[in-house]
């Protein structure tokens, strides 16, 4: 949030009329939307919604910085590429990355269920110290609850960072113009789909890995490579890339245009989708961040993040254009085109 | 923690032999802090423990701040007095004041149960935002994820506080000296038995009501009337005054004595404990505080907190003495004395 928003719980302007709180809720797409911009936006924030990205920037002691808080109640604990301990740090790490900071510390809260194994959970500790210390922040401080067995699925993990500002870097999605271009830091869909494989609600094999890693070392190459002409990041997590941009669309009143064919997915997660009639645009991803770079930088970014390690699959995948003003529209493979909208519902809850 | 500390997972000693997380674990007593010592503080800081206070003093871009984090899973989520988002704001707010910091965002993450109702949801979310008005912290931001019905008891909250160093003062149990005057900033005990009835546990009426409150007033008087005087500030949450006690004991090596007759304890808290054989000095407090005050501005102290609205009940109810080193000596009322240790076990599970 920009320093200075006051709360006015006085004239609430509240709009959230649904009468209980369902999975959906939390799953990033329009319900979690509705919930966000209805009920706490309001009572928190009064009319501005500005505090709603990634992470807020606000001065503390007359220095500049950045925080953001998250949860992660993932199922199960441990999935191919990683689990929720590693989840929780990388998951803070990119709010802040993609917000235009540098992740300094973390604090992190365990609601721990009782009967929660000792080794299950020494190994999420490691796993938070190890992320920690690969993502280069410091972990501040924590907190423990327990809660009775049969609550909390082993363990909740809240983590909360704080980030100084890169410099020459201002993320405002007010400064998107036309002619932008949209860069994907990588193949999207390997977290969601790995997590719906490792439940085993889906009778398919694949030798798919979640994404999740830190995506600070893209970001400050892309900020050094293209600075000021960045002007909107973001990681598509819950809800996905197609959330993302739609929220994007919506926040600069322009339309946004994906070329389907540069779009990276890899087989297994094209082949998951098919069959759940599911658009890998809406699977999460937590290794992956999207970028609005202005026309003339984007070939300089581009090459910036693919010279960077885990950066060589980046692709520019679309372009700001004044229509379809507030949508995202996907050009097919094979010439046609589709309107993506938002997360609609919950097809794969719990997914971080 | 200060400033600086580096993660050190080469050489962990971990000593936490426990094969399984109890509720004890979380109680905030000695199996609490097995847990922490004994896992998390040397997968998180290696050696050190000197992160494990209220509230981290560390160094954000050139600038001094404090910051805490806290989960909140208190049962029954409405009680007298108070409700789990009050409790949150305040707790948050307290672990910075105690920290010798004044409370300035906090970021709010939740994990909300399916089915949650919206009513109880929207007075949590007003409780949250009177509460940091009152406080005088703004919310930077926030988190929501939604896990199945049957698993968060309703909702469970995080709250992580930032706060900037009060000037003039510096909390450290090792500048406690013999001598000093233990203040206490009002009655004991009122929040723990509060839940207690309020679960229907206890066959019991009173007129009893949770103390949660923001401190800072009267650690602000304080901290203004004593400066450097103040040795140490604790608010005594999970595992009572006697926990928090025990603790600055230990890590100063000298004695606390404390007079029974000068604790103000209520009549309710007084009868409960005498009923099911607890120790008011083991009860959750939400909305007090101990400090360690060098004797010659003793008096002084107290008057300035006895000045403060809130703080009329406060007293000086012990000291510092060589003996008995490491321990708590509670002098009775009929001329005896008996140590008191830190809360074991888990007489009142989920009071935050």
């Amino acid at each position: 949030m920009s320093s200075g928003v006051k709360l006015d719980i006085s004239d609430p302007k509240i709009r959230f009329r649904e009468p209980q709180i369902e999975m959906a809720h939390g799953a990033g797409g329009k319900a979690s939307r509705r919930l966000v911009e209805g009920l706490f936006a309001p009572l928190f924030f009064g009319a501005s919604t500005d505090p709603l990205g990634d992470a807020a920037h606000l001065s503390i002691n007359g220095a500049q910085m950045a925080v953001t808080t998250d949860s992660f109640v993932v199922k199960p604990l441990v999935f191919p590429g990683g689990s929720i301990g590693e989840l929780a740090v990388n998951g803070t790490v990119n709010d802040l990355s993609v917000s235009g900071a540098r992740p300094e510390a973390i604090v992190v809260g365990l609601i721990l269920e009782a009967g929660l194994r000792t080794d299950v959970l020494q190994a999420e500790i490691q796993a938070i110290a190890n992320a920690a210390q690969k993502a280069g922040v410091r972990i501040a401080g924590g907190d423990t609850k327990v809660v009775e067995h049969g609550k909390a699925d082993g363990m909740y993990v809240s983590t909360t960072g704080l980030g100084t500002l890169l410099p020459g870097v201002e993320i405002n999605p007010q400064s998107v113009r036309p002619g932008d271009k949209i860069l994907l830091s990588g193949p999207i869909g390997d977290h969601g789909i790995t997590i719906l494989l490792a439940r085993g609600e889906l009778d398919m094999e694949g030798n798919l890995r979640s994404d999740t890693r830190s995506v600070f070392p893209l970001v400050d190459a892309l900020v050094k490579a293209a600075g000021p002409c960045v002007r909107w990041m973001r990681d598509p997590t819950r809800g996905g890339a197609a959330t993302s941009l739609n929220e994007l669309a919506r926040d600069c009143g322009l339309g946004i245009v994906l070329f389907e064919d540069k779009i990276p997915v890899h087989d297994a997660v094209r082949g998951a989708c098919e069959l759940l009639g599911l658009d890998a645009l809406h699977i999460a991803n937590e290794g992956q961040f999207l970028a609005v770079v202005s026309a003339e930088f984007a070939d300089a970014a581009l090459k910036a993040l693919q010279a960077t390690p885990g950066g060589e699959e980046a692709r520019i995948v679309g372009e700001i254009r004044e229509q379809p003003a507030g949508s995202v529209l996907v050009m097919t493979l094979y010439g046609g085109s589709r309107i993506v909208d938002m997360l609609v519902g919950d097809p794969l809850p719990r997914i971080c």
